[in-house]
């Protein structure tokens, strides 16, 4: 095993040049969104090829239907390495409205921030070019300091991550032999906060259903049939309110099926992050947390499944009043899923509820949005337990295994 | 008392003269909602006065705002006889889209219909000129056979029924001592079938309310609140699903009170009617009656009170799919009453019943739209049970007293 520390001290020594490389590539308006900066995007993945090949790096530009993917690869040292696939992204998000930066987004700066710590302003400092270089430095380090990598590495950087990456399941399908690894590292995304580094094990998974329940077939005047006839917000609103029992939990049939209990001592780590109700819900305007009750708020979006309702339509919505009874209601339902619930089986749950709740004389209709299980890492991987310690060793407060509400189906691909 | 018989068979003598008179009304375009017709409409008031004075009436074109009313008085035979205020409109609805049309709709005709009964077409013919005119017409035949009236009537036709009745009310307060009577007869409804004639009795209430319930203080991201943050399309869910039992009634608090039972005479005539729940819904897709279980579709919308869902909106009710958890999410609710239900305390116990269910870290807001109390004149009102009885004389079948599901708001203010 090549030794971390004189790596460490190469890359504390030589930070000012690194920074000098992110700056540069911060400096590339590599907007996906907006095809004015098609060519200022390539000219990002070609400086990234650059500078890979320049460390040693078998890079190459590679083009797709959209923008183009960096591919590079770098032996490891003989004998029994792991293989690591890194994966970042190095486009970045529209900076409209101009008038709300401080600072030229195009033009980084190390500044002083509002708590005294240094930070880099700049748009993609944090999402995501500054992860990703982060991990070409660490290699560059190890080059100049070992002459070589600690273990075999492949890396992807993507070109449209903050437009939908349309091109990468087709490329990691098409190129799936290159890019086989022992293990992936996605670097999108942050810490817990300045102090505590955190590794991100978890990923929620995702259902979206559109239900549309169908009653009369016409819209009818509450008067002449208001207590006669089926109304669909009704039966809307009752299937809605069956989802949940009194204690949060979701009633369908089946649901908590794959979810398991998240480890007392990794339960233990996330109360020691000190969050509370109040801090997490009080941005936002609320404190009472709505889902399972007995669960802390940072367990409920990091390791609970949920059923959510995102959207409600029926009837009359515009100003003042119609009484009307509506021919149809209609809902978009998202469930995000934890561990190993598998989608289809809840998307099949959900319409089976659905339905044993609609009357004879009514009928719905679904239409799927979307569905991908989540992406649960052992807490006990050798690889992540490596992470975490040589984390905690460089930084002031132990590194935590924390969990992403979200979903980024991209992992699911890897 | 006068004699009815010798009215009724000059009035069957002098049909075609009748029917002259209810043509040349039905031939003004007195569309009330289009500027481009005031004329037309005023013209429809001054003929009006003009036959009224014909017939002996006091009759006066009177002025408002909008469309002018048409007020006449005639005396009845001394002694203690009934006064009857007699309400008709003489304005019409547009006629667009006139390809619709078979014949000029201003152009009135007798034809023979497709049950081979003969019918008038024409703008206006069954709304509500045709109503009108029998209303004078009697007059007329009282007044030929019997020089006289058989009891004093005050008329009042308004012009602007068809556009919300904006200057009514105002009028009706403005000249309430002129427009007193014992008994108010609005001639705006219908019969139940060519053969049966029918009383309308009874017209349902309404309390209208807009309720929105407020969570986050901005739509957030499902992936990063989903679980822990108060969704309002969950919390409104269930307010509206639990505004009704499993046997169809109602569960607010009171809502009841002041709801009676219809004699079961009544509900027997109602049933003999022969209206089924496929014959009442089947014309709109519906076979199951959703209301109160145990009771005719009929005594539903006639005769029992109904909480309705009009409409309902929160979160992205777009194409597609966003996992958002909206700020807010509003429906529209509506309460139909009979009998002596209180308008103002069902919105209340509807708002404390909202409110129950809200959780203390969101709000709700609520916007009134419209309250106003049943109308149900007594099955056993000798003005009631003397034109029950001299209907049932005249028609193949017995007339029937029904009730109606709608509200007319003005017949509150008689």
């Amino acid at each position: 095993m090549l030794d971390l520390n004189p790596v460490l001290d190469h890359l504390d020594n030589s930070l000012d040049a690194s920074l000098d490389r992110l700056f540069a590539l911060l400096r590339l308006k590599s907007i996906s969104t907006d095809p004015d900066y098609k060519a200022e995007v390539r000219r990002a993945a070609e400086w990234l090829v650059d500078d890979l090949k320049s460390i040693g790096f078998e890079a190459s530009v590679r083009d797709t239907t959209g923008h183009p993917m960096v591919v590079a690869h770098h032996a490891g040292p003989s004998g029994d390495v792991p293989h690591v696939l890194f994966y970042g992204h190095y486009d970045v998000q529209p900076v409209d409205p101009l008038e709300l930066w401080n600072d030229d987004p195009f033009d980084p700066k190390v500044k002083t921030g509002e708590t005294g710590a240094k930070i880099i302003t700049g748009r993609g400092t944090s999402d995501d070019k500054g992860q990703l270089m982060t991990f070409v430095e660490a290699c560059r380090a190890y080059k100049a300091v070992h002459g070589e990598l600690p273990c075999r590495v492949t890396i992807l950087f993507e070109g449209e991550e903050e437009s939908g990456s349309p091109s990468l399941k087709p490329f990691l399908k098409a190129n799936a032999e290159e890019l086989k690894a022992d293990f992936a590292l996605v670097c999108d995304t942050g810490m817990w906060d300045a102090e505590t580094p955190a590794l991100t094990v978890g990923l929620r998974g995702l259902v979206g259903e559109e239900v549309v329940i169908k009653a009369a077939n016409r819209d009818l005047h509450s008067g002449g049939y208001g207590g006669a006839a089926a109304n669909p917000i009704r039966i809307l609103a009752r299937v809605l309110a069956d989802m949940h029992d009194d204690t949060g939990r979701v009633t369908l049939p089946g649901f908590y099926d794959g979810v398991e209990e998240t480890p007392n001592r990794i339960l233990a780590a996330w109360n020691g992050l000190g969050e509370t109700p109040e801090s997490f819900l009080g941005p936002i305007g609320l404190s009472l947390p709505s889902g399972e009750k007995g669960r802390s708020v940072l367990e409920l979006i990091w390791a609970r499944p949920t059923a959510e309702f995102n959207g409600i339509n029926g009837g009359y919505t515009g100003k003042g009043f119609k009484t009307v009874i509506a021919a149809e209601a209609s809902a978009k339902v998202s469930f995000r899923l934890v561990h190993r619930q598998n989608p289809e089986k809840i998307r099949e749950a959900f319409r089976t509820f659905v339905r044993e709740r609609v009357p004879a004389d009514c009928s719905v209709e679904f239409h799927p949005h979307g569905g991908s299980p989540a992406i649960q890492l052992s807490y006990d991987s050798p690889f992540l337990v490596s992470a975490k310690n040589a984390l905690s060793d460089e930084w002031p407060k132990p590194a935590v295994m924390v969990a992403s509400g979200g979903s980024i189906p991209v992992v699911g691909d890897f």
